[in-house]
């Protein structure tokens, strides 16, 4: 196909008159379609139902009785199950609630109100904090900085993890750079993977902050689409050698590999930060739902449980992605007019669309009854400078659907490009 | 029997000798028991296990599947039975995880972080903040005011709540007063039940705050030791019938209904405070564990199940409160050196030791192999001005571990006092 950035303007007013007519039909079939969020669909919480049966103990392995209080850390045996997926050693673990998000907030207000440990004075008393984001990323993380009043800067993220260079100039000399997000591991949204060699810079790097923080968010880290099971890079082993050991802190859930809301999150972090973390929640809690902990280690066994499990998920929504890469390139492939991830891990495919049309496109998408998550919410206060970023998430309507949302999507791109073109 | 507050010194001395052989009586016996924590014991964590095989549907009342995320504010059919059991409105209910506390905690740091719906600015802005401590009090309340920097102003709690006065006094006139704990029905630890009268007085008064809070952590409602089930004061609508709504927020938990670790907490309060907290909490949660409330929903099935399940730990536990009042009264009544209360519910007896012997009543316990809860526990940074209040949790240990264990306090609370009065 001819890219349509070259077409004649006569050319593209025709084209243009086609893809309406096209919309028209995509409008005429009412559809009501969901591609906003990183949900399971039915069948993949259906993997876990066996959950619901357990546990048929209510002692863990140490014979604590998982009914009663206590036990901030966790079973020991969830962490070390989290340990071996995670590649950390199970004393850095601390097994938590059903959120990983919360953990985060938890770090991120803590380090607020307190300081780490290795912080002069709390982060509050600082005139400004800031914090590096790579993106396109999540928005959740982004959303959580704005409501605690953290001014964020933005760095890109590329196939290989977020630029090194451009983090490193803005650590270096800036002592209001205290923080960064990372989804290391089949990224939100990109579907990157940082690499070991970005990752060893990244905790290696000189920073002004002597309690910089990577917040190391692990959420994908078995969540393989193809059958490459993409080790992620050994966060805390790296910042240890390179003497750094409290830079990094380490989270991860089974929310994407049991049950999205009654699963285990957990922080995996040095001896320092653990520390740290469990005496400040040692005010806010009496201790984890152990008996959900137990459920879960009953369930899955040990690692490789989870691991086989993951595969389940695999079987059931790596025909999802492929149906989303098959209705994109169908009608978009050699326009130049859109490009997107080809993820072979997580939860979601990134759409960059002609600049300035995004909004349109989930403009246009919606009236058409396709929801998608609103243009720019893969960047900080929601603001995409280029109007281009769009994050699709197949994974929670059905295969069919994703197949119709997809078809539609892609014609909702291509008007919006041509509309655009056509204005000059 | 004599009070030995006046016996002469000869016979304080006899008495002395009798007891320290007593004493080492108890000490041979090697004890190692445990008074310390309201923790259910065994048997009561039992009456739940149906639990474990719950639930058997995976979709609420509405059709959403719980599994998945979502839902900030609960199960509706979970709001609704905590509504019943507190007296309060469903829509004014939010259903979250296995901890109250941990809902305490993010009310007092969102105050301070962001204030309140009539904050004229958040908490952290002011020059201090203070809270009113009804003492004795719950321990988690006041080291949780500590971590947070706010600083403590004691009242005395009475048998019908918090002294009146001593709080109208505090709140009147320094507007740094911005808060105020309150175990409101069979408080932790003296088993006080705040009246209608002292609740209606403390959510009219005038406070130079525009946004005092009233901390209301009704943790006992319904955990009744006899068949007298007190009601709660109606906090909510007294609250909004002397024109402040926004005053009261209550927190409630199924910890001592069902599983202590692995139950479900709420928070009921104003429409503008419920709206300000889920504001809040959406940057740091997607949902509670919503299985986990559909579980509790199945296996309680409404209010009335959970007072029919309530009067089944009073069977369990009144036995031991029981005992407790038999041993020390039969070794101390009329000695004039200790008095205790005869809580109907709750899971305390407090007991007030002769002046200046609290911390070697509970040392001397603690070498005959009795743990207590450190003396002065009850009161904000562990100061007991006078030294002698104890708090005796009965309900862990089996009956026969708390028959042997307060005929062993009682034994050291005299010891303790005759030490003291022959000292001089």
């Amino acid at each position: 196909m001819t890219s349509l950035t070259t077409l004649p303007a006569d050319q593209l007013a025709e084209r243009l008159t086609a893809l309406r007519a096209d919309y028209e039909d995509l409008r005429a079939k009412s559809l009501k379609l969901d591609l906003t969020r990183g949900k399971p669909g039915a069948d993949q919480l259906d993997l876990s139902e066996g959950l619901l049966g357990l546990p048929t103990s209510h002692k863990d392995r140490s014979g604590t009785d998982v009914r009663n209080y206590g036990g901030l850390e966790g079973l020991a045996e969830m962490r070390e199950i989290f340990a071996d997926l995670l590649g950390v050693d199970a004393g850095d673990v601390i097994a938590g609630g059903n959120s990983s998000l919360t953990m985060m907030y938890q770090v991120v207000t803590w380090l607020l109100s307190h300081g780490g440990p290795d912080s002069p004075r709390p982060w509050s008393q600082e005139e400004t904090v800031k914090f590096v984001c790579p993106v396109p990323g999540y928005d959740r993380h982004f959303t959580m900085l704005a409501e605690l009043g953290i001014e964020m800067v933005t760095v890109p993220m590329h196939e290989d993890g977020p630029d090194v260079a451009a983090v490193r100039a803005l650590v270096a000399d800036d002592a209001q750079v205290k923080g960064m997000w990372l989804v290391p591991t089949y990224a939100n949204p990109t579907g990157a993977v940082t690499s070991t060699e970005v990752a060893a810079e990244l905790m290696a790097m000189p920073t002004a902050a002597p309690d910089f923080r990577i917040l190391w968010d692990n959420a994908y880290a078995v969540h393989h689409l193809t059958d490459v099971e993409t080790k992620s890079a050994d966060a805390l082993g790296l910042a240890s050698a390179s003497g750094h050991p409290n830079r990094p802190i380490m989270f991860a859930s089974t929310s994407k590999i049991t049950f999205a809301g009654a699963g285990v999150a957990a922080l995996a972090a040095s001896t320092d930060n653990t520390a740290w973390y469990l005496k400040r929640l040692s005010y806010a809690a009496i201790g984890p739902d152990k008996v959900n902990q137990l459920r879960h280690v009953e369930f899955f066994g040990d690692a490789d449980g989870v691991r086989a499990h993951m595969r389940k998920h695999r079987d059931l929504i790596a025909p999802k992605f492929s149906a989303v890469q098959d209705a994109l390139g169908a009608r978009l492939d050699g326009l130049g007019i859109a490009t997107w991830s080809k993820p072979i891990g997580g939860y979601f495919v990134d759409l960059n669309v002609l600049d300035g049309t995004a909004s349109r496109v989930v403009q246009l998408a919606k009236e058409a009854g396709i929801a998608l998550t609103p243009a720019g919410s893969a960047f900080p206060h929601s603001n995409d400078p280029d109007d281009r970023n769009i994050r699709l998430a197949p994974t929670f309507p059905s295969l069919g659907e994703v197949e119709t949302a997809m078809a539609g999507v892609a014609v909702c791109v291509e008007l919006a490009a041509v509309e655009s073109l056509a204005a000059g």
